[in-house]
């Protein structure tokens, strides 16, 4: 059980010669040098968990979509843009983790919010507000997707994903679980307002692979633990420990 | 000369029995209750307009779009998300503004980068991605345009307006300023790194309309100013004498 290990792990430096990986944040997808798509995320869970893992001793990589947040303390920044950028920046972090550590002492951890899709075409200049023009088509195309890219290496990491929802939250997280190679995913409704995004607390589910018959699984061959309200730093411990 | 007005206008408190409404930062326009549209407004602009007005005395009402900003002393901050949002917020202020004072003594500004688009449709759930498309084609309508809307009133205040461009930016300055009616347009060019979206400095020109047939007229019938990275508090002192 998650939240017994919880209390377990709060001894020190538990993460040394771990080198943990976090994308936070949002993507923005230009249309034009002004204009982009974007969605409401904060980063304040990626920032927070890549602070609590460096805490615990780990060397921390945190790969920052565009925001508003100061970075933690003995942790490594990059800040990219685009979900393109994002996924160059996790390969080449993941890359030098594993030449240096090997697979089984890295993790991947992607909190960001990761735009789905991006214009298909970026204009080069503003593209103008025509007089009689009362709508614009626009066609978006789907990014890459970054968790399932470095969740299918040969050299996989242990890799954690998130699910924002506002539907069905546990159907799409135990399907993006198992269709995307994960070991661990953690799911919040983002459509409560007190939780989720911009929100400081996170009332989370997590689900993992398991063999097992846990009786607290959600279904068959699934590990369940809720986390209502759990410290970041207590979720961090646990989940990387 | 504007740059003439500057130097004569630094006395504090000349702005006093004026009601100056500033609009400043993005819009953001929902796809879904995650995605949005937006665009790269610092909101600088006008929140330094904002403070240099109360500081010479006016009373100032600053409706804001998403920004990471304190509110300057002494103004009123109204939050707003989306165009249709900050359109409500200008008229509700102008009308009680205009009520109160007069037109005259009125001054609307508008630094906000509004949306000139949303999308025709807001998902009340998060579109999801499927498996197989690849694309995903969104249609966008036109918003109102909020400075052009406030100009046309038969009350109308002195509005200026701000254009940002990265292309032929003295024209389409010139034809926004007659296009939609206002008294002044201050225009830069963002695709220079160095003034524009997120830099703390802009070097502008101005334009108004000139009966007259100044030297410096870009145009007949326009007057034409640069203010080579003046200082904020001496364009909004210049500005709104």
């Amino acid at each position: 059980e998650l939240a017994a290990l919880c209390a377990d792990q709060f001894e020190s430096r538990q993460l040394t010669g771990r080198h943990v990986i976090i994308t936070a944040g949002p993507t923005r997808e230009a249309l034009d040098p002004v204009r982009y798509l974007s969605n409401h995320s904060s980063g304040k869970m990626g920032f927070a968990l890549a602070e609590a893992c460096a805490e615990a001793g780990a060397r921390v990589t945190l790969i920052a979509g565009p925001v508003h947040l100061a970075t933690p303390p003995r942790v490594q920044r990059v800040d990219v843009v685009s979900a393109c950028d994002m996924l160059g920046a996790s390969e080449t972090a993941v890359n030098d983790a594993v030449a240096s550590l090997g697979a089984a002492r890295v993790v991947f951890i992607a909190t960001a919010a990761v735009a789905d899709y991006r214009p298909a075409q970026v204009a080069g200049q503003k593209i103008k507000k025509g007089l009689k023009d009362d709508t614009l088509d626009i066609t978006l195309i789907k990014n890459p997707d970054i968790v399932a890219t470095i969740a299918a290496r040969a050299d996989k990491p242990f890799v954690m994903g998130f699910a924002a929802e506002t539907q069905q939250v546990e159907g799409y997280a135990c399907d993006k679980l198992s269709r995307k190679r994960l070991d661990l995913i953690a799911c919040n409704d983002v459509s409560r307002g007190d939780i989720g995004f911009q929100s400081d607390d996170n009332a989370m589910v997590v689900f993992w692979p398991d063999a097992g018959q846990g009786s607290s699984a959600a279904a068959p061959g699934l590990g369940r633990a809720e986390l209502a309200k759990a410290p970041k730093t207590q979720i961090a411990r646990a989940l990387v420990g």
